[in-house]
Formats: C-alpha cells, structure tokens, sequence
C-alpha cells in the first residue's frame, strides 16, 4: 500500500481536470492576445475562466489575476503594494510561508519598509491586541500579512476581525490563502480584506498555474512588465490550460464542499483519536479544532528524544508519505521555521511530522499509518 | 481549410511532448521539494530535464533556471544584473519584445538606470560602431540587451560579434532568444553571452513555462523570493509536467534541425517568391536572407493606402490566421512599435502582416494564402 499524506505540500490533479485542459494541449492552441479565430477561442476560454473563478469566490473578473503559482501572487501583492502605497510598515509573524517573511525581509534589506513580527502563542495564534497596538503605532499605513491558515500546524486567523482591524487603522491587509482557497469557502466582496492568493495545486489543479485577487479599489503595479496581458498586470503569455484546469478544479473543489470537509475531518479525527488513546506521549502542534484549524492537517509531535528523528525515513520506507515542513523548505535543510516560530526545541521540531490529507484518502490508510508507526517506535525504544 | 500562419505567437504543442508530460499530470505527481518517495521522483524527473536542456544548448545544468516563460526569463535577468552589479547603463533598441523595453523604462522611471536606445536601419539592423561608441562612452559597465531575432520582422544579430564588444568593455549581455531557442543550434559555453531565454510554446511545448540561462560566473537574486526552489533563484512550487514538456519539446526540436530549417524555408521563400511575381508593389520588412533572418517569419508589406487595413480581417474570413505584430501587444491596440521603429509610416504598418511558419505547414497551404490574398486585393480595388 502507498500513502500521500501530504496534501498540503501538492495535491493530486484530479482527472476531471485534466480532462477539461486537454483540448487546449490539443485542437484549441492559439495565442490569447492573437486577435484571429485560433487566438479569440483561448481569449474567450480564458476569460470564461476567470469569470467562473470570480464568481466561485464572491469576486468580480476583473479582481483576478492569474500567476505562475502562490508564490509570485503573494510577491506581487506585497511588493506591489509596497510600492504603490509607499508603505513603510509590514506587520507579518514568523510563521508565515516564506513567499510572505522572505520577501518582507528582502524589502527591509532594501530599506523600504520595517517589518514587524508579531509573536504568536504555543499553538501559533497572535495576539490581536499587540497586532492593533502596533497598528496605532505606526505612523502611517501599514501592510498586514497574516496567512488564513498556516501550512503546517494547520491554525487559522479570522479574516473579518483581522481585516476590520486593518480598516479602522487604513491598513493593506494581505492573506495568503493558498491552503484554504477551495477547501474554505469565501465571499470576498463582504470580507475586508484586500489581497488574497490561490495556487491551483493545493486544490487537485495543474501546477505552475496560481491567481491574485486584488481588491477592486486597490492599483498595484506589475511586477513582470512586457506585453499587455493581465490587464497589462502581469506581461507574459497565459498559461492557457492552466488556467482553465484552475478553473475546473476550484469549481471541482467547491462542489459538495461539506461533504468533503466533513470527510477531511473524520480522517483527521480519526488519527488523532488513535494516536492519543495507542502512543503515549504524542502531542499536537499547532490548533486542531475544527473551528480555527484546518480540516486537511494534522501536526503530530511524537516522544522521542532523538536529535534527528528517523521517523518521516521510516514511514517512507513503508511507503507512506508525510512530511516534516513546508515542502517549499524542504530543499534547504534547516528545519521547519513555524515549528521553531511557536517555540518548539530542534528536539520537538524534528519529532514532529505534517500529515495532511486530501479527499482522495481513506481511513483505511490511517489503519496502516496508525500500524507502521507503531512498528517503528517499538523498535526505537527497544 | 483553416490555416495557422501565426507560429511566432504560438506554436502548437507536440503530441509527443504531451505524451512525455501526461505522467506527471496522472501517476507521478509529488512536489519536487518533498523528501519522501512521491516528492523525489518527482525531482528526478525535473533535474533530468534541466539536463537535458542544459545539454541541447552547451549549457551546464546549473546555468538554467526554470521560470513562468519567456518574459519572466527576461525581466529576471534585467532585472537581477541591474540590482547585483549596480549597472547605471543599458544599451537596447526601440525594437526590442516589450519584455525588454517596458522593463528597461520602469528600471529607468525608478531611477536606476539610463536607458540608451539604439537606433537601427529600416531593416532592423543595429549599427556597431554606435553601440561600441556608447559603450567606450559610458562610465562604469552597461547591460546590453539585443534580442537574437526580432519577432515581428525577424532579423537576427550576430551574437558572437556583439558579445566581443560586450566583453572588450565588460558589459553584460542580455539576449531575448525565445525566437531563435529550439530554432537555431546554440553551443553557450562557446559564446560570450550572458543571459538568454526560452519560452516552451514557441518551439511545440506547453505554455506557460520557459527558462533562463545564466552564465555560471554570474550570480544575479531572485526576483520572485520565498522558498529555496531553483537554488534560491525562483520560488515556488515548480511546474513539473510544463518542465518535462518542455525538454521534451526542445529535444524534438533539435532533431532533424536542418531538414527542418530548409522545409521552413522552402515554404518562406515559396511564399515571398509567389508574393513578389504575383502582386505588384509587394514589399518586405526586415531582412529576409537566411544568413541574417529567421526561417520561420516573413513579414510582408501590401501596397494600400488604407487608413486601417482590413486585410488581416478579411483572411481571418478565410480562415487564414496571421499577425499585424506581436501578439503580446495586440490586446493593447497601438499598432507595431516594431514597424515604427525602424521607420515605417502609420500607413505602411498598417498594411504589413507577419506570417510565421512551423513545421506543420505545407505548401498546399500557401497557395490557398495566395489565392484568398489575391481575391482580397482584387476586392479592394475595384
């Protein structure tokens, strides 16, 4: 048996979604911009796209803007607002992805902004009360950055309370919603918030392909300039089928969106109930009710006093796949910075492990989980 | 007989190119950062394909750095040699994709640089002796960006020349090679340039993925920050399948690349020699000799004294899809910069068409583009 549980690094693309970007790998290949036949047919999928994105989400077309993926969306939101505005205040945390701290810290660097971090609990909530302190503080608008839910302890903020407080302060408020986007379901033209971004991987779509929605009073500049396309927002030609995989798959997503949530959380119920009453020890990073954490993560600290945890090697020997991070971290080495970001040790950190699901998991894959994970701590402790 | 003369904005994508990418859309579909079995195969089949097209260009696998397509390539390298080496200088024609020239005016509006514009002939030639003149003038090392062949009137530059002047005054050299990458043979290591980029659906592969080749002594940053991917050069989630297609495509490219160059030909000159026996006042623009010339673009200028021709209008009735100028800039309604720049009035623009062939064309098709073109100018006359 081979398990993916790690929903949340990709997900699967879903075939139906595939099959809806097949004609455009086939008989459907114009350029968008061309203004003959072969290019008004992918113009009119494009903006049919867009159009069903929009509506998906409670947004208008022309607050869309496709990306090459979440993170160049949450790099154009931020700089681009940094720059339009000539903002001097970020205000982020620590446990933001790094699309959000690195490219804040490359701005401070530059000398544009400050970047304040806002400290956050064991279990990775902030506190708003220094979030509205800071924000009287500052002399003039700030940009907020606060992730809807963190990618790897699962915890989410409320974007209306957090987005009312950025109104009463005239702040930018930024969320990378790139975990909850079709899994979460969102009304944009009554929430307060003014960015938020999406990656079509992270809800069974293509990758490569992602969106940034920009409030429709709020201009930014490009921060690809060349051709005109994107509403001359980002140059470049479309990435056609990605888009309307996109599409399809954030429609996909957000059909029977109860059902599907309500399955994530029997699946993560379901390991977390095993876990506590089979592994003495075992603890949980991050929040785990369903009311402010994520249907689709489970964050597991395990006993253990290893420095280097073989445990993530040892489920991959048995074929099932999790993770100890942020994917997009996961190259480096350095261990996840959320985990150290709410005050784990080096020692808690690399005995925790991500498991996220998706909706194409089964409980009886956590059977199997729950069996090899105990083969493998009976033979570390013996 | 629907007709597609418009391969320089877009080229069909190869049916074995998405052969070669249809695993990574169904079975193998991990996030190359992860460290488990999903993620690493994944990642092995990316680094494989980097090697791949490091191979096919004379390149080393470090030196590519895959991006969302040809004009994030192109602004990253602008963009990264201005900031990383301080450059106050840049050197570029009126001619260039908008990739190059709107980034070029932005870096300029910021204040960064000094943008100084080339003039060239009505051919689209630069003039040597001018650039080794404003490069002998200019007080502390320029970047040079002049693409390899234009897109719209298809003369090239001689690479090798302008890279020896480049070297002689240690300016960078920038070259927009998405025409001629997969078109023409490149051995990199052998010339002095030190950026170049490719743009998959302009040789047969996906949209939305292309690359950036930088020269292995030349270090520039990332201009889309977060995760480590691409050696800390380009975050985000790579796009896996548009990487396999795209070294698919590229290898297929280069396959057979004489046979191929000498059938575009065969058909750019048929149609050239037909136009210039068979309509009378038939003029070209840019060069047309192969020496000096894409095969693959013969941009064709009717006599007409039309405000506004309708004649890409009219062949667009007879199924027939061509180009008025890039595609990038036709959604912006402005007319060819490419044809203003090298002199031609608003008129004699208006009147010029770019046809662009690929591989898939024939004969056959040429001769029903010359007997509608024929029944249109009739139309028009009489």
């Amino acid at each position: 048996m081979r398990v993916y549980f790690d929903n949340a690094a990709s997900t699967p693309l879903a075939p139906e979604v595939l099959e809806a970007m097949m004609p455009y790998f086939t008989e459907i290949q114009g350029n968008p911009s061309s203004i003959h036949h072969h290019g008004r047919q992918v113009r009119a999928a494009v903006e049919t796209a867009r159009t069903t994105i929009a509506e998906l989400i409670g947004a208008s077309p022309s607050e869309i803007f496709f990306t090459g993926g979440g993170t160049e969306a949450d790099n154009m939101a931020i700089r681009g607002s940094v720059s339009s505005f000539g903002l001097k205040h970020a205000i982020s945390t620590e446990i933001e992805h790094h699309a959000v701290t690195h490219t804040l810290e490359y701005l401070e660097k530059e000398g544009k902004i400050r970047f304040h971090k806002l400290s956050t609990d064991r279990r990775g909530n902030i506190d708003l009360k220094q979030l509205e302190g800071l924000l009287a503080l500052n002399d003039s608008p700030s940009l907020v950055s606060l992730m809807h839910a963190n990618n790897e302890i699962g915890t989410m903020i409320n974007l209306q309370e957090i987005g009312d407080l950025c109104k009463k302060y005239k702040a930018l408020f930024h969320s990378d919603t790139v975990q909850t986007m079709g899994h979460v379901a969102f009304n944009l033209r009554e929430l307060p918030v003014h960015f938020v971004t999406g990656a079509a991987h992270k809800f069974n779509g293509p990758k490569g392909i992602g969106f940034l929605y920009v409030k429709d009073d709020i201009k930014i500049p490009a921060m690809i300039t060349g051709g005109s396309q994107e509403r001359n927002m980002r140059a470049g030609t479309e990435n056609v089928p990605g888009i309307i995989g996109m599409a399809k798959a954030l429609q996909m997503a957000y059909e029977h969106l109860e059902e599907k949530t309500s399955h994530l959380l029997k699946l993560k119920n379901y390991l977390k109930n095993r876990l506590e009453s089979e592994i003495p020890g075992i603890q949980f990073n991050g929040e785990t009710e369903s009311e402010n954490s994520l249907a689709t993560v489970l964050n597991v600290r395990f006993p253990g006093t290893d420095e280097e945890s073989m445990l993530l090697y040892s489920l991959d020997i048995y074929q099932i796949s999790a993770s100890g991070g942020s994917a997009c971290t996961s190259g480096s080495n350095v261990g996840s910075h959320v985990l150290k970001g709410i005050g784990l040790s080096t020692v808690e950190a690399a005995n925790s492990i991500r498991f996220s699901f998706g909706y194409q998991n089964n409980l009886s894959e956590i059977d199997y989980l729950i069996e090899k994970l105990k083969q493998i701590l009976i033979s570390v402790t013996h």
